[in-house]
């Protein structure tokens, strides 16, 4: 049964209400402030880069902003010193190759868009009082159109996008204005000086201080996707064959680092674009085959939708009986070591830029595994039991097979890459166990300095 | 042997070679011209909203340039009527979403900036000559570093990340200047007043003239996702079980269709973002659950990496022999002809905005399929066989029924978002073949209106 409440007692209610709402405000305000606390903490743990970026931008825009201070530069500009300020914002990115992308994009589409749009302004005005207007919105018109259109087509799109808009914009600035003043020349010539200035100050401190290069950032993903299959592997064999035991959910997380990699298409696509900017530094020399990482990063995500497939087994419903899994036990567990050292191996020394050959050994003994897995699979051993049974544990089987071959496509993918991008040679077997140490080691030495160490050349030739 | 050439024949070679290259210059001028005009066309084709788009672009530029040839309007701004222009060049996207998310975020950070630029120089200008420099660079730096580190927050980069630019671009803009002339206040009104004209034109023409909504576009694309996976698996059935009599790698184009739905999430991800600024419009009301596509465009993906692992089994270098395979051929076509049919009739009702629940109807369909698939597989049938050649089909087996699972996780996902979205109600069965059709008349219908034809009341009110 209901209580009636009278209106007194509803009013006094949610005046009550509205009190304790008062009173939790200052809390709830001091929680969102310490999520939003630790939420920043962790962005700059997660990436120490970004501090440094936020603090570049600072100093590059303070920089121009002061440029403008100063009485002789200012009045051979005048007003058109703003639009140093402005290039600055726009143009300075993350990554030096996007700085220098947008920059170069913004330089050329002005200079470009500048001249058009002064001589537009010319013929237009030949055509007298009247017809000027008319002749600067078709001009106007047409070009908007055309540049537009261009926008759309793929390669454009991925490369000169900005431009495109950037152009479209001077040519409107320019020929527009001009029919205000007379003086389209100059203004041409200011907004392209200004621009000038903006884009050197960003680039000067975008490449001096602590410089990142997406074109690194794009080396060390794809190594570190190959790694992650790794690891997968590495960790799937002793998983699977004890699932029925022990099937603790919680600390599984460590299997699923593999699944970034389904996604990582479209990041690498546009690393890629931008690395294609960048000039020559540390190892990544002028023209360094960027392409063919993505070429690299396709053929790993082809074995990680594999992954991906063994990985549901891991939790599937109907399992094969343990007695039955551990006749294939041993020669699966090796094949999907043997393919976790390859792949594990192949990063690492990809990482370093070393052309490795000896994932190669580790690829044949997974061959050679996979062959007595295959004989044992052959063998009527299994006649007893139910074949629904043992679909799941051979399907492991299969796919384990299926994986070497798309291991070995990425082998050859990287050597490719390796051979192009000369990298040194070494016949040494890197220890994964080894390298992961030394790995850690060099991405602190990377942080740490302002350019990455170039290769020293007496290693070179003791290897060659 | 050699022939050994004079210097006077090297020369003479290399002439010739020049007139060659001089020759056919014109032919290859034309190859190129005739391969563009040809690319353009087919962009042209493949998207005639690209077309319309462009000429929109034109027209909102040459719109807003012409009311800069007005006198009174242009002696109530002076030169900063040129931004109106700039808005529009910068604003103006492919979509409504897009194109109001950055208008939006452009009006409100000029608003804000302009207002805290006006305080930060008013501030300075207490602080006398020597000072003022000194405070400003300081707030300037401040303003910068934080804001470009906000710019790392997922949830800014997502929805504001333009608008932080703007907030930096639009701060400098009016402290920093404000040192050179007194009237800050002025300009930033001005700023803020042509910024506003110029996000009002680009609105009104991309709104009012062939609109392209971008949630109609993700609503198209989700069901398009779902509806690849279903035509993979209507062929697959035919396609696998006659692999080995008539393996023609020529025509099976159209099995690869799904592979597009692998790599669709950052799309999606974009398309999404967008589609929040849209406002109702047709069927797609307020507060539409934009987020809830996404959990369904995740499911396809899991369901199409699935079918990519069927797909390996269709090239598989050991094939069952094909009595064998024949012996679970029947279920096995039926469970993929039924999922097939329950993900075009999800597909298609989807699209619709139907909340159609005869796809459960396939979805048990299948079940009863699988249940007889595994009887088949308990059975004896297989002893004589050897394991090995039975593997590739049993896997393709028991694929088939994760499958299954999948299908049933869409078809949740999506009744979910049926219902939060207000999906008309229907029980009538869609056949999958007439629906493709009514479904072409209907894009064709969307792209020559527009707006998107509302849903009709009475249908409502007849269905329920």
């Amino acid at each position: 049964m209901e209580a009636v409440t009278s209106p007194q007692q509803e009013s006094y209610g949610s005046i009550s209400r509205g009190c304790q709402w008062l009173k939790a405000l200052p809390n709830k305000c001091c929680d969102k402030t310490m999520e939003i606390a630790r939420k920043t903490k962790k962005l700059g743990q997660d990436d120490p880069r970004r501090i440094v970026h936020s603090l570049k931008v600072g100093l590059a825009i303070t920089l121009v902003s002061l440029f403008y201070f100063f009485e002789p530069l200012y009045d051979g500009f005048g007003d058109s010193a703003m639009w140093a300020v402005l290039t600055v914002v726009l143009v300075f990115e993350f990554s030096v190759g996007a700085t220098l992308g947008k920059g170069l994009n913004r330089m050329l589409a002005t200079l470009v868009a500048a001249g058009l749009g002064a001589g537009a302004h010319c013929l237009a005005s030949i055509s007298g009082r009247k017809g000027e207007p008319i002749l600067v919105a078709t001009f106007v018109f047409i070009i908007a159109v055309i540049t537009t259109f261009m926008r759309f087509f793929p390669r454009v799109k991925a490369r000169y996008d900005y431009g495109m808009m950037i152009f479209i914009l001077t040519f409107c600035l320019v020929s527009v204005s001009g029919y205000r003043d007379d003086q389209v020349l100059e203004m041409a010539r200011d907004r392209f000086s200004t621009i000038l200035i903006g884009c050197c100050a960003s680039l000067i401190v975008c490449i001096c201080i602590f410089p990142v290069w997406i074109g690194e950032d794009l080396h060390k993903s794809v190594a570190a996707n190959i790694g992650k299959l790794g690891k997968f592997l590495e960790a799937f064999g002793d998983e699977y064959f004890k699932v029925s035991e022990e099937s603790n959910e919680n600390n599984k997380s460590y299997l699923q680092g593999y699944r970034t990699v389904l996604t990582s298409k479209s990041s690498e696509e546009t690393m890629a674009n931008f690395a294609r900017w960048e000039p020559g530094h540390g190892p990544f020399g002028y023209r360094h085959p960027w392409k063919m990482y993505l070429k690299v990063g396709n053929l790993t995500r082809d074995c990680a939708y594999k992954v991906e497939a063994l990985n549901t087994y891991l939790n599937c419903k109907i399992q094969t009986q343990a007695e039955i899994r551990g006749k294939i036990q041993e020669p699966c567990k090796r094949v999907s070591l043997e393919c976790s050292r390859a792949l594990k191996e192949m990063a690492s020394a990809f990482r370093k830029m070393i052309l490795n050959r000896s994932a190669a050994m580790h690829i044949e003994n997974s061959k050679k595994a996979a062959e007595e897995l295959k004989s044992l699979l052959k063998t009527s051993l299994w006649e007893e039991a139910d074949l629904l049974e043992i679909i799941p544990s051979a399907s492991v089987a299969s796919l384990l097979m299926e994986i070497i071959e798309c291991i070995e496509k990425i082998s050859e993918a990287v050597n490719k890459l390796g051979e192009a991008a000369s990298f040194r040679k070494s016949n040494a077997t890197v220890l994964p166990e080894l390298s992961d140490s030394i790995q850690q080691e060099t991405v602190q030495q990377d942080s740490n300095t302002a350019m990455p160490a170039p290769v020293p050349h007496c290693v070179i030739i003791m290897s060659e």
